[in-house]
């Protein structure tokens, strides 16, 4: 079976309301929802140590967690997330991919959903497989990508975007660099996307030849071979992590060389804006491509991304049941 | 160790009161009491994307889902009752088979008790292993199978039965084929308990002649060959999952041949009655015992099997706690 | 990496008003506090078949099982713990051992802090991992160790304590005998600190040569290495588990070699005082080191240190999250 591969453009995130339905991908989404989104996961932040927030919003929804490769990050994210706003979640280690035996993906699709589960969330290594799903479903039935392929990783966007906003104030003026193997990177794509979306001023992409995105993608953004010259002046860093496998490719330095020309140190920190803020969607992979003190010195807001996590997806959440609990309530 | 191997007969899932304690096997269940159950389960029916149906029935119960070998399916099934039901439920990847090392099947059971766990459900490869826990654990404590060996799958039993009633009103005047790999399948044992309990009109067994079950079994069915003498004229076909290693059998015609003799086809489903309903437990093998069109046809009824299997555990859930309920009241 | 071996004395796992704040290790306890932490799970205890004690007092909080090594019965026991408390619970596959790549521990538990986790119950294989973790997480998150490498198992010192007082009524007269591999037992080291604690009148441990631990350890106890002359006019005899990897050991018998030197017999037992009861944690290999009838005969109070875990382990997530809920209820 092959998995159609829709333009991403196509695909209808919004229902006939014009309200978000399903969450694969932040490419089109109109700026906003995008900053409904951030508003409404804004209020969801509490200080570190305070209770969290939590309301009975969800309270009869069923949200399954669909995870076919393991993350306990992002897993645990929307897990909390759900519960927090008092939702029923299941976690159900199902692997959709086309190539799996037996059932087919809507097969186990349909399943799900006939067990009343009204969110189904889920991490695919395969791509199209989340879109193709979301076409499939009930209408009342929503889905969120937690991660697809190297394509789509929308509430990471989200939450870097949080991120920024909260440390920055806005987007218009900002110089935002995202560094490392960018080609190979679903949070590159869904962040770059979320700061188009938001006005961004500019991004820069910064990689070896080898980790550069083709053309096609990426548009509009300046792209440099060299971290110091990539990080020169700007306001925001975004590293991203280094596969290991990545680095036995001929062409991309290996282990002390990667960090050489691509690790993160103060001295090329110094570079950058004097309060420039440093980000990382993790995991980490301290002293290949960032220092460790950087991680855990004062221009890291990694932790804060962490905790917007939380609060964007439970925003998420929010706003894909919105229209299913308004018919709820109806009837 | 050697788990004892009971007379079915003589497995005692009643209590002294005549109430349903363990729920092991359907066969000589009284016809009252399987009615009960359908009657309850009914109730828990809700339309797909209106609220599933809720209660706190089992508030303060806690249910412990123990599957030796992985099922998403069933365990998702048995989790979304209880919890909607108000069960606390725990997932445990518990093997009770006596060929496991360590602990004894009973030294398993007699800690999950002890941590005042109300319900087992499990899972279980071996044949014999829910009948001997039922035995040993305490009077307050059910034992729920969710599928034993090739013998018993009794909640599936129960979910096409009320699947049947939905569709056809009643039993009695049915002619109902189960279609495939009948030698292998619990789901055919329990439904056709539930069937003959229900006063199903016939039941006819329809496989090559290597998974035709020996004669002992199935008493007073129609036993055939062939796909096109086997439902001519019924009311209801149940198609069962052919496992691809029975097919490596010199004697199981394999793949497209399999599906060329016993696969469910347009054509062939033009033999049976014109409102003929499609069943099938799941997970299907499209294009290998039944064809692609048919399972999302309209005669399929598959997705309300998968509505029926929660609405039918709820329904279970509760019987089984009623004693323990009763007597937390009463304290 | 090389995570830092505290000796236990310097650790904190009581915060600036004297509350306990984590439970790594029950060495340098106070009495006192122990004593409390007895009172409270003995209020927990319901009969079996009654329905288990329950409150709201952990409704807020978050709790993660962290379990790099599985273990159904521990895992399951602090799960039911948490929720029968009204906490959320979630469990992720993580491993914290330094030795996995990718991420650092820290890295790691920043993360699961940033969302908002409060409480951190780990089970670690390496030593040192939950006091490390507890010297780095903000001051409002609580680290519980569910077992850590040979060394440290406090909720089960905790249990097994409370199980002794509820059939002895005190500890001050008590013989007590830890019999088996003591050298590599977790549970053997907590125990005995928790008894040291509470004053208790004598403790011997009792191994063949191969599995006693060393002369800086166990101080006070007397060594035996005959069980008939171990277990003489005891009140109490604690059974450890054996791994079979350890009898392929030169030096320790093997097998029925076992039993029959260190196994616990009916004719044994009768050595020890007509009311001395036998504890064993879990799980147990019958015939090994315990005959079967012992395991489930009067003397036997196994079911009962399952049962007392579970009220050991709310009343230690009810203590260490104290100090945040009165935060919480302040602000």
């Amino acid at each position: 079976m092959k998995v159609p591969q829709p333009n991403a453009a196509m695909l209808q995130q919004l229902d006939a309301d014009g309200r978000l339905q399903h969450l694969i991908n932040l490419e089109g989404l109109p700026r906003a929802l995008i900053e409904r989104l951030l508003n409404r996961a804004q209020q969801f932040i509490r200080p570190l140590g305070a209770p969290p927030a939590r309301s009975s919003a969800l309270a009869g929804v069923t949200v399954a967690n669909l995870f076919g490769e393991p993350s306990t990050r992002t897993r645990g994210s929307f897990e909390l997330a759900a519960r927090r706003l008092g939702a029923d979640v299941i976690n159900l280690e199902v692997h959709l991919s086309s190539r799996s035996k037996g059932e087919t993906i809507l097969d186990t699709v349909y399943t799900l959903q006939s067990m009343q589960i009204d969110v189904l969330v889920m991490r695919e290594a395969e791509s199209g497989v989340p879109g193709y799903v979301a076409r499939h479903v009930a209408p009342h039935v929503s889905v969120l990508s937690a991660g697809e392929s190297h394509l789509s990783h929308p509430t990471q966007g989200l939450l870097d975007a949080l991120t920024i906003r909260q440390c920055k104030g806005g987007f218009q003026k900002l110089s935002v660099a995202i560094v490392g193997d960018v080609a190979h990177s679903r949070v590159a794509r869904s962040t770059f996307q979320a700061l188009n979306a938001l006005g961004v001023g500019a991004v820069r992409i910064v990689a070896p030849p080898a980790l550069m995105p083709g053309p096609e993608e990426f548009s509009g953004c300046e792209r440099l071979h060299s971290l110091e010259q990539g990080i020169r002046g700007v306001d925001v860093i975004m590293m991203l992590r280094i596969q290991k496998e990545r680095m036995s490719e001929s062409t991309v330095p290996v282990g002390a060389n990667y960090f050489r020309e691509f690790g993160l140190t103060y001295e090329r920190l110094r570079l950058a804006k004097p309060d420039a803020i440093v980000m990382h969607p993790g995991p980490m992979n301290r002293g290949v491509e960032i220092d460790s003190e950087i991680a855990d010195g004062p221009q890291s807001v990694i932790q804060q991304q962490v905790t917007n996590g939380v609060a964007v997806r439970m925003a998420v959440l929010e706003a894909v049941t919105e229209g299913l609990r308004r018919d709820w309530n109806r009837a």
